[in-house]
């Protein structure tokens, strides 16, 4: 039994020596960086060399939960990764939800870190506080719904929960994702780095200890409120009954759902096609990740047709953009078939979709043909090339394995001009939303520490209309500064740290988030918390995470956008005309950088580190 | 708790008013038909209207187990599923291992009675000595390792078994099979019935009551001599190492491993690279029925190339042959690859492979051509066809709609003189074993109640040289009418009504197969049963499945082959020249009829019955 959120323990896995030990949580840090992502940049920032591979055994895989995880707050089932990203070399963050965060809490764990790398083919079992180094020599090759069907098979529990790679993973694709369940942790390539380790799989045991309250009554009191606010919000209330594919609908309406590499938005009529009401359609049934009371996630399958059968968690609104509207592909059971085969390969279905739309834009272009592909005709629009180039990416076969190298890489390697088009930033592929016609949640992308990420500060003052903190025009360039952070902030204490899940954070109760996050992990930990040392913690974050890019050789010009949303207006649609041009782009960053307290080539000044007491 | 091997208690279910009873079971009958396939038959015997449509509403589909499921008994985790096939209008029965059945006597029943047909897809769950109703709309249409996921995770219990048909079985493929786990009750079409009557799945959640033993030293004894013979056994080492795969090498060696739909064997060198040794390569795990010492069970993966990721549990010996050699098909990976599909989508792969083998000698014939084929090129060899001829079978689309009403169906379509090779008896499609080579293994065939059927009464003495009840000639006509009738006998109480796992007692068992089952259920029943008795509840089995197929017509006549057997001898190998005349097969049929006291024409004298007290 654990009392007060925390279990205080930390387990540090050495794969290289097939060892590992267990550390105490040091509460300080606790206190700062409160758990999950806070916590894994931390130990990301202070036990990293500068300059390594990502891919290579010096780096770190660290699985984190935060206090709230496990506690019978709803919509806080959910664990980040942390690890220096093979697409982009920063800080990479990836969250996850489903069952197995719980689980790894009532295993008694904060934290677990994966260092070096196994000389074979290897999973753990983490069970009654122990660690077990198991062969995965034969699991190789695995899809990761057999490999976790395997391992518990193998170790005889049908309860234990796995979290682990599949082929793309192994083959070291720079987009891969882990796998927990049907959930992934999905982006920056995580688990492409797990790859690296030779580490197929993580199962965890939990032995059902649950961690208790410090103060139940408090905790109670603010989770009635959070779920009032939940049944109260009209956008939970579409989310529990047709995922995140009613986003699709929102973002279509005002001409922020880009299509074909972003080259259209309004023109592509997505909605229609692939927005919730052709969703439901293929609805099955809901799935909710431990102890959410919403079950945003949809599980829907095929019926009829060449993708009878496919069945997929999702397709999630990212996913409906990344194998739909970017892929000029209206053809929803394509989509879902491809859900579940990027689950299945462990493929991050937006990076790749992303991908595979610039490779299709390039071929379009003349900038790469058929001798390039390997005879595929990469056409917008062209559904049938889908599955064959999953397979192909994730085995890295043919051109699929110079497509497995991400959007940057690949324009790197064609040049002719299509970097002007390779929509990434950083190296992070881009997600749907047309930041031309968004300028806050632009901001967010060029200044996020992961990349063109939009789950590090997610501008919903834009795309929903909300009010919170104010009310904004998404079109205007000024005053987005102070807006981005604010955004980044709140959204990194609540849901990447704290954590709890986004989508519920951003529409149900953003006006009173840090309120209700100084209430729960308060109730959970004991701490006497304030909503604004809440705030300070995702500053915090946000700052060490900068420090960890600067120390890695990024700089202000590295906060930028591809050529075309600088100098291409959105084509058409009710966001036509719409870009975010050099000055534009100055005129927010320095306006963001002074928010921050940060020097005009946004570097963390010794004033702003020494109030957030940062060594 | 349930005392002496029975539960007592039979569950009626009547899918058409979605009610249920409970029943006794009748001790009397239990004692003369003992339990699974014996016990299937009485009722089908006893309860089908002469002449209904298999796939009507009249139709009923019957789960069994026997006094030894779920006892510490190995190798008795054995459920028979009975019904009237679809394929042949004959008894049919299917046999299963793996987890459910004995889950199923946990439930506390010895048999599940299905009735009726449900107005629209429907699941049911049987648990607390409850059935619930639960609506499968959704489900319709998921594969079969989709579905039990599903199941488990809405009846949120991880633990739960899952009895439940694929695509295949909705679209009433004649061939369809029900799966649980990864294990199926492959063949006679058991999965077309449970689609015919709108039932997607059966869950079953055991209360973990365990029978009790009537005289457990007794029964202890007995296993204690039965583990000895099983260990003892090369055969059974062998099926822990390899598999059935090894059946493979055994049989090409003396020239009966069938290819190219019956017109090849030896000349098709199928064990290089279809035999237990090309298989082990492809190992992943063994995986154990519940209680199974052994563990042939073999889960296969591909690593690399176009099938990489397939896996499968098997393939077992007859996929190897009806993906495999009957396909003229020597690519494993296709196979491992055709193994996994069948299974998702609930086809019998051995059924399935057979029909795609006997339209590919169609092709070739020019019986049929790319237009009756839907431009695909059903050629000998062409592994390429495989996975999507599966597909448009299950689906039932283009020409795989014609496949999937089995080989007898499609020879009468196209006619053309195909019905020569159309390799089947009374509709059931033919096993591996060329039984010209092997001719009291035929005469099994020609004589079992359910068709082309290598599981009713298998000559272990022909195929492996196991001289009990004594040595023979594999290519002799005369003497095989006894001997049949003893495999057929001993087979039939030992391997479907006690039940056990035919792999085992065929190879290891055989010399005290009487005993040890007269020990086991006696010991689990308390009964002072002989092995006298014993084999007459075999033998009583077997005349009621005559009986109740002479009521649906059945003759002498039935009791044959197709012309190929007959009239082609083997082309080349170790068994070159041999065949089974009509005048040979006349002899043993005269043979095996009078062994069983029966008439000329097959039909058992009222002497006999009288003497089974069959009334």
């Amino acid at each position: 039994m654990y009392r007060g959120g925390f279990t205080g323990r930390v387990l540090r896995i050495d794969l290289t020596n097939l060892t590992y030990q267990e550390e105490k949580l040091d509460p300080k840090i606790a206190r700062q960086y409160m758990g999950g992502a806070g916590l894994g940049i931390k130990y990301l920032y202070d036990e990293l060399e500068p300059g390594i591979d990502p891919l290579g055994p010096s780096n770190k895989l660290i699985f984190t939960l935060g206090p709230l995880t496990g506690t019978s707050s709803p919509c806080a089932s959910r664990m980040s990764v942390t690890t220096k990203s093979p697409l982009s070399n920063t800080v990479g963050v990836a969250l996850t939800g489903g069952k197995f965060p719980a689980e790894l809490k009532r295993a008694g764990y904060d934290a677990v870190i994966v260092e070096g790398r196994a000389e074979s083919p290897t999973y753990v079992y983490i069970h009654d506080g122990k660690v077990d180094f198991k062969s995965a020599a034969k699991l190789w090759g695995t899809n990761t719904f057999d490999c976790q069907d395997y391992i518990r098979a193998e170790l005889h529990n049908p309860s234990i929960k796995v979290a682990c790679i599949g082929p793309a993973g192994e083959k070291l694709v720079r987009y891969a994702c882990i796998i927990n369940e049907r959930r992934a942790a999905g982006r920056k390539g995580v688990g492409a780095v797990m790859g690296s380790k030779n580490l197929k799989a993580i199962a965890v045991k939990g032995d059902k200890v649950r961690t208790t309250l410090a103060d139940p009554e408090k905790f109670k009191e603010v989770q009635a409120v959070y779920v009032k606010h939940l049944k109260d919000s009209p956008y939970i209330a579409s989310f529990g009954k047709t995922g995140t594919s009613t986003v699709l609908d929102a973002t279509s309406a005002i001409g922020i759902c880009s299509a074909k590499n972003y080259s259209e938005t309004g023109a592509f009529q997505a909605a229609e096609f692939l927005g919730a009401e052709a969703n439901a359609k293929f609805d099955l049934r809901k799935e909710h990740c431990e102890g959410c009371p919403v079950g945003c996630s949809q599980v829907r399958m095929v019926r009829e047709g060449q993708y009878a059968g496919s069945l997929a968690e999702g397709p999630e609104f990212e996913t409906l953009y990344s194998l739909g509207t970017t892929l000029g592909n209206t053809n929803l059971p394509s989509v879902i078939a491809g859900d579940r085969v990027c689950d299945e390969l462990g493929l991050d279905s937006l990076s790749v979709g992303v991908t595979i739309g610039f490779a299709m834009e390039m071929f379009e272009k003349g900038v790469i043909n058929l001798e390039d592909t390997g005879g595929m005709e990469l056409k917008f629009g062209k559904h049938e090339v889908i599955l064959p180039m999953l397979r192909m990416i994730a085995y890295r076969e043919g051109f699929g394995d110079i497509l497995a190298e991400g959007v940057k890489r690949v324009s790197e390697k064609y040049g002719k001009g299509s970097e002007k088009y390779a929509m990434h930033i950083k190296g992070l592929e881009f997600p749907a939303y047309d930041i031309r016609g968004a300028k806050a949640h632009g901001l967010g992308y060029a200044t996020s520490y992961t990349g063109a990420d939009h789950s590090r500060g997610y501008a919903f003052q834009e795309i929903f209309a909300i009010p919170v903190p104010y009310a904004v025009d998404r079109f205007a360039v000024k005053g987005k500064g102070k807006l981005t952070m604010w955004n980044q902030d709140v959204r990194t204490v609540t849901c990447d740290c704290a954590p709890m899940c986004a989508f519920i954070l951003d529409m149900a109760v953003p006006d009173i988030a840090l309120e209700n996050t100084a209430g729960l992990v308060g109730g959970a930990t004991g701490w006497d918390i304030t909503p604004e040392e809440v705030y300070q913690i995702g500053e915090r974050v946000i700052n060490t995470a900068r420090l960890f890019n600067i120390r890695e050789g990024f700089t202000r010009a590295d906060d930028t956008f591809p050529e075309r949303i600088m100098t291409e207006p959105i084509p058409d649609g009710p966001s036509k005309g719409e870009l975010i041009s050099q000055s534009d782009l100055d005129l927010m960053l320095d306006e963001y950088y002074e928010a921050r307290g940060w020097t005009k080539e946004g570097v963390p000044t010794k004033e702003k580190l020494k109030e957030l007491d940062i060594v």
